[in-house]
C-alpha cells in the first residue's frame, strides 16, 4: 500500500484517481457480437457460445427439472444460509416504496404519481470460478418486490452446458421466470433485442467483466435501460485510534481479494493507526488462499494520512466509495456527514461482507466515483413513476389563462389553443 | 395521417415503429468537440461558440447585474404566469421524498436508507427561435427541492452573445445558482468535465438536439450521469365516442407544432369518432402560425382503428407513449390500465398543455418507448440514496454464521474472516 502523509488539497484529485478502464478499444469488438446477434438471432448466440464458453447449446433455457433438481445438490446448511439473507434483504427491500398521494395544486387540478413495476426485466451473472448466487438475491428479491412480469436471468454455462446449482436454486427462490445458460456479450445482445429463444426485456441489471459492461452501455444508446455503469469493486476505511487494527485489516482484505483491480483505501489521523493496520494487513494476507490477487490489489491501494477527522470526512465524500466503513467511535454522528458514498458501514461489527451477503442491504452500488450521482439498486430500480392529472372545467380555468400567456412567449400557438378551444 | 384499420397484432411493432435516429454517424463530430473541450478548457468553448453560435464571448457566466435587471423586460402578466407555474410545480415536487425508517431485519442489525441530493447539477436549456423558460421551471424547481448545493444552466447565446431575459428571469426564480451563455456540445463537455469558468457537474439535465443526445450519452459512458436519452415529443390520444373531436384535434395539433419529427397517435375504436376528429384537424391546422412545421409532423402520423377498449389500451402500453390523453369517459379506471407512458391526462379538460406548464407536473418526460423502463423527472432524478447499517455483536452472530457458508461457497475466504475475527 501506498502511504500519502498529509497530501495538500491540491493533490487530492491525483490521489483519488481511479485507474481508467480503456473501454473504446473494445467497442468494435462488442458492437459486432450485438450486430450479429440482433440480425441473426439464436444462431449467433450459439456461435459465440462455441466460440467463447466452449460450449455448443441447442437449448438455452434451463428446464423446470433441472432447476427443481437444484435444491438437492445443495448442502442444507447452505441453504439455510441462503434463505436467511433472502428473508433480510426481502425485509429491508419491502418497505421502500412510495404512497400513492393525490395533490390537488389548485381548486378542479388533480396531479399524482403511480409507480409502476417494470414488465421485463433481464439479470446477468457472470461466470468464473465461483458461483455468485448473492448478487442473484440483490437483484431477484427487488424486482420481485416491485412486481415485474418477466424476470430472465443469463449466465455463461461451464463446457459442458451447465449452469452451478446454487444459481438455478437461489434464482428460483428470488422469484426469476426462466433461466438461460448464455454469458457475455450474446447474452446482452439476446436480452437487449430478444431472440426466438430469449424474450427482449426493457432493462438489464447485473455485474460483468468490462465486454459486459461495454455492451450494457451501447445497448443502453440505442435503447435498453441499464442499472448503472459497473467498475472495479471498492473499500473505503475511515480508522479512529480506537478501531481494531485486526478487524479493519480483514476489511480490507476482504474487499482486495475480489480481483487484483479493486480499490481498497485506508484514511487515518494517527499515523500510530495507520502502521499497526498496515502491520495487521502484511500478516493476514499470508493466510489467504487468494493472497496473490489480493497483494496485486494492495498494490495500488493507498493509505492516506489526514490531520483531522473533518478533513477525512470531506477526502471520502470527494472519493465517492462504494462501500465505505466507519471504523471509529462516533460512527453513528459522522454518517451524518456522508454525501458520496454507496453502502456505509457503521461501528466495530458492522464488516463490509455482512452488507455483500446477508444483512438485508443491496450489494449492487455504484463504483468509480458514480455515487456522487448514482443510487444503489433498490426496488426503485425495478420500477418507474408515471404522473397523471385529471383537470375539471373549474381547474382548467384556474391554470389556463396562465398557460397561454407562457406557451405564447415560447411561441407555441397550438399550446395556446388547446386550452382555448376547451374554455370558449 | 395515416389511417391504420384494425391492424392484426403482429403488424403492431411495425405500425408503432419511431423513426431511427441516427446518432451514430455524429459520434466522431461530436467526440472531437468533447475531447477538445476536455484538452483545451476555455479557449475551446470560445473557438465553438464563434463557429455554432456566430458570437465571441470572453466572460461565459451571466453576471449578477444582467439576472436582476432581467425581470424589467418581462410583461408582468406574464411574470405572474410564471410564478403561478413555479407555485404549482413547487406543491407537486415538494412532496415526493421518501421518509427515513430504520429498519431492525434481524436482532441487533440495523439498515436504513437516507436520500442526499447530488451536490453538483447541470440544466442544459436549447435555445431557438423562442426561449424555453419551461424547462428551466421543470428542472430547477425540483433541483432546489432536493437541495442540490450547485446548480448552473447553459444556454445557447444569440450572436450578440445574449441570453433572454425570461431564462434570466426564470432561472433565478427555479433557484438555479449560476448561469452561462454556452451552447451545444460545448456546453455539455463545458459541464461534464469542468473549465476555469465553468465548474463540473455530477449529472447533467434538459433537452436538446440530436448533437446534445449524442454528447450526453458520450459523457455518461465516461462517467457524467444524465438525465434520460432525448428523442423527439410524442402524444398518443384514445378517444372514444363522447371525446370532443373539437378538443382532441386542438391537443393533437399542440404536439404536431413542436417539430416536424413531433410524434402523433390517435387510436379510437369507432370509425366515425376518427373520422370526426380527423376533419376538425385539417380545419384546425390551417389556422396555425407553425402549420408547416404541424403539417409535417402529421404525415408521419398515425389514426388506428382499434376493435375494443381492451385492444385500445394494450396497443398504447406497446406504444408507451410520452404524453397519453384519455379523452374518454371512463378516464379515471381506465388509467389503473396504464403501464407504459410518461404523464397521463385524464377526460376532456385536461389537455397536455397543462401539464407542459402550469398544473404542477413535470414535462421532462421520456420519449421514443424509454417510459418502459424510465420515469420522468422528479425530485428523485435530483438526490440518490446511501444505504447504512450498524450492527452490534449480537446482530453479527445472528447472521456471521450465514455470511461465512455464503462467502465459503462463492470462494469469498477473506470474506469470512472479516466476520470470523470479530466473533473470535
Amino acid at each position: 500500500m501506498i502511504l500519502h502523509s498529509k497530501p495538500d488539497k491540491s493533490d487530492w484529485k491525483a490521489i483519488l484517481k481511479r485507474p481508467v478502464m480503456e473501454a473504446a478499444s473494445l467497442e468494435p469488438t462488442v458492437l459486432n457480437i450485438l450486430n450479429e446477434v440482433s440480425r441473426n438471432g439464436d444462431a449467433a448466440v450459439r456461435r459465440f457460445s462455441l466460440m467463447f464458453d466452449k460450449t455448443s447449446i441447442d437449448q438455452f433455457e434451463v428446464s423446470e427439472d433441472e432447476i427443481n433438481m437444484a435444491g438437492s445438490s445443495i448442502p442444507e446448511a447452505l441453504k439455510k444460509a441462503i434463505h436467511l439473507a433472502a428473508s433480510n434483504i426481502g425485509s429491508f427491500h419491502k418497505k421502500q416504496s412510495l404512497p400513492k398521494e393525490v395533490i390537488e395544486t389548485m381548486p378542479g387540478v388533480h396531479c399524482w404519481r403511480r409507480s409502476v413495476p417494470i414488465e421485463k426485466v433481464g439479470l446477468y451473472i457472470p461466470g468464473g470460478s465461483a458461483p455468485l448466487f448473492s448478487t442473484i438475491l440483490m437483484l431477484g428479491i427487488p424486482a420481485t418486490i416491485a412486481g415485474c412480469k418477466e424476470i430472465i436471468l443469463c449466465s455463461p454455462p461451464t463446457t459442458q452446458g451447465n449452469l452451478h446449482p446454487a444459481i438455478l436454486y437461489t434464482a428460483r427462490l428470488a422469484g426469476v421466470n426462466r433461466i438461460f445458460r448464455i454469458g457475455g456479450v450474446q447474452a446482452i445482445a439476446a436480452m437487449a433485442y430478444g431472440t426466438l429463444q430469449v424474450p427482449q426485456v426493457y432493462k438489464i441489471f447485473g455485474p460483468g467483466n468490462q465486454y459486459v459492461t461495454c455492451a450494457k452501455q451501447l445497448v443502453q444508446k440505442s435503447g435498453t435501460a441499464i442499472d448503472m455503469p459497473a467498475g472495479p469493486s471498492e473499500l473505503a476505511v475511515y480508522a479512529d485510534e480506537k478501531a481494531n487494527p485486526v478487524f479493519v485489516a480483514a476489511d480490507l482484505l476482504s474487499q482486495a481479494e475480489h480481483g487484483p483491480d479493486s480499490q481498497v483505501l485506508l484514511v487515518c489521523v494517527s499515523p500510530d493507526t495507520a502502521h499497526k493496520i498496515k502491520r495487521e494487513i502484511d500478516q493476514q494476507v499470508e493466510l489467504l488462499e487468494r493472497k496473490r490477487v489480493a497483494k496485486a490489489a494492495l498494490s495500488n491501494s493507498k493509505i492516506i494520512l489526514v490531520k483531522d477527522e473533518e478533513q477525512a470526512m470531506e477526502l471520502l465524500n470527494e472519493y465517492a466509495p462504494e462501500h465505505l466503513i466507519l471504523a471509529c467511535e462516533n460512527a453513528t454522528s459522522l454518517a451524518e456527514q456522508v454525501i458520496n458514498a454507496g453502502s456505509v458501514f457503521l461501528g466495530h461489527f458492522s464488516p463490509e461482507s455482512a452488507g455483500d451477503y446477508a444483512s438485508g442491504t443491496n450489494h449492487v452500488l455504484p463504483t468509480n466515483g458514480y455515487a456522487k450521482s448514482y443510487s444503489g439498486i433498490s426496488v426503485d430500480s425495478f420500477m418507474k413513476t408515471i404522473t397523471f392529472q385529471r383537470l375539471s372545467r373549474e381547474g382548467l380555468m384556474n391554470i389556463g389563462h396562465s398557460v397561454e400567456l407562457m406557451a405564447a412567449a415560447e411561441g407555441m400557438q397550438a399550446h395556446a389553443r388547446a386550452v382555448q378551444v376547451r374554455l370558449d
